[in-house]
């Protein structure tokens, strides 16, 4: 016989996992039909809930496991002690594990959450994630997870993220203010949707200004910083641009360096900006202008979303994107 | 019947834990004599090891545990790079707690690992941790531990540390070759080895050189970034010294904020030297002159230590100083 499981419940039914699921727990925001319809199949085709699911439901390490994709970075940094203020209010650990933007490592350490040694898991995606099967895996199981900064937008669960598209927007037009004319792009590699976001919002201000759109001003940078200064010297040495907007703030740091060593000065020769945490952006020389993520709050309602859940076991989470605010930061990199 | 356990055997025979354990475990550190002398008592008493003691050294998760006071923090980033390099390389996995310098959390964070949770321990203590009851009792249920870094002196195991009073030393001694001739300690509060060490570099040099003593050029910071600026100001306003020695590289920032906030210029008023991992010291304002400990090193170091005791059950972890050297590199902040 055949196992019926949440999965082929959703098949047959044409539904997503997370909507069987939350019907099957009588979820207050999936609409009665629905319910009845979910109901209804599963007696018809005698679905047995998995016993280690609900095991891990009931299971209680006052635990949670945080998969972030690197530690040497103050987004991170900041976002981990905004979820621990929040846990340690709440009685609760914080486990930290780095994916080193490897999705194997990724998958791998999703695993080891498999046996309800956590009760629920904030995550920042990989780089080099494009499959979610891992965490539907655990979704199915019954952890609550949460996503931060790097989303996976098609999955059924409250996501905190910043307005990438709009402060990528921002930050370029800052700089044709500012009077550059050639502006470079020192983006993400992968298919991160805050990469793409940042793009478009950089594209969206290129079109708008009718500034030169070549894609050689365009640089995908490796998380690799010895080959990300060669890359952006490059493009630097063939595009000669005056304007630089860098999506990390690492590749902001790169561009510092490859500046130095053609002799270009900022922000005489070519301004610089960078989406930035750096708690030391202003003692930069130059200092160097930011796009700043509220990356604490960011944690901390990670935090608070997923913990009211564990606590308050008829409130599940919702799949709701909650959106904060970045600022631009103007300093002197960005002088006219 | 009163239970007979090391503790009580290392008690009769005035022997510490570690050593007792060991002895039993025929470890080749302990002297035959000793070995002799333990086994001994441990027959007559009837002695019976703990048998969750010996689950835990047979439970292999392949995970390993870094307990680490604060994250941000460019040393301990770099650490846990180099650990993670290594744990990577061997197929463990790490799982990263925070303390946030605070004792408690340290002991009710050590208490998670008594389930056999993980395969081994690395620690760098919190500033207020004073009593290593916790960590005792992890080793005596058999769990290996290295410390870095912070390490406590009469733990009996391996430590992983920089030649902190050396480089306090060298660090007062440039000032003063700069032309410094009062000298503040920016300081590690509480009763740290390394806190200790660098005050007694400093300490020696400032004697050695004949220049002012007086308690209030040290300042002993809270860890909180505020507070540590206006302790920092007022001593500026009452001592006016000439050069600045900072113990961690968050205190030399804070001197940087507090120097322009009296409009006073590094290195002209004020030269500054620091403790720092900070990579990017060479693109502040002023470039900032650094004792750079090899972190990256001493975190490969710390988790080869424990894997080595993990994959080969016959090489315990001997009681040995592991010592690298920091570098001290001279940039604009204390120029003549």
């Amino acid at each position: 016989m055949e196992t019926v499981n949440i999965k082929k419940l959703a098949q047959l039914l044409n539904l997503s996992i997370a909507t069987v699921s939350k019907a099957l727990r009588d979820s207050y925001d999936i609409s009665k039909e629905t319910k009845e319809k979910v109901v209804a199949l599963a007696n018809e085709l005698n679905y047995q809930p998995n016993p280690h699911a609900s095991s891990l439901r009931k299971h209680k390490s006052k635990t949670i496991a945080v998969i972030i994709p690197e530690i040497a970075n103050n987004y991170f940094t900041l976002a981990i002690n905004g979820i621990e203020t929040v846990a340690q209010e709440k009685g609760y650990h914080v486990l930290i594990y780095i994916t080193h933007e490897d999705f194997k490592k990724e998958v791998s350490l999703a695993k080891e959450l498999y046996n309800g040694r956590v009760d629920g898991l904030l995550i920042s995606v990989s780089s080099t994630t494009t499959d979610y099967a891992h965490l539907h895996h655990l979704q199915q199981k019954g952890l609550p997870i949460v996503f931060f900064d790097r989303v996976c937008d098609e999955f059924e669960t409250a996501k905190v993220t910043t307005d990438d598209y709009e402060s990528s927007y921002l930050a370029t037009r800052h700089l044709v203010e500012q009077g550059c004319k050639k502006i470079a792009h020192l983006a993400i590699s992968g298919s991160l949707s805050i990469g793409n976001k940042r793009m478009k919002g950089y594209q969206q201000a290129v079109a708008d200004f009718h500034l030169p759109a070549s894609q050689s001003l365009i640089v995908e940078c490796m998380n690799d910083d010895e080959k990300d200064r060669e890359l952006i010297k490059e493009m630097f040495l063939k595009e000669k641009p005056d304007g630089v907007f860098a999506a990390v703030e690492r590749y902001a740091m790169a561009s510092y360096d490859v500046c130095r060593q053609l002799g270009l000065q900022i922000p005489n020769d070519v301004k610089v900006i960078s989406f930035s945490n750096l708690p030391i952006a202003s003692f930069l020389n130059p200092s160097l202008s930011t796009i700043t993520q509220p990356a604490f709050d960011i944690g901390k309602e990670a935090a608070t979303r997923l913990l009211n859940t564990l606590e308050k076991k008829n409130a599940p989470l919702t799949n709701e994107s909650i959106i904060f605010r970045s600022s631009l930061i103007q300093r002197t990199s960005t002088s006219k």
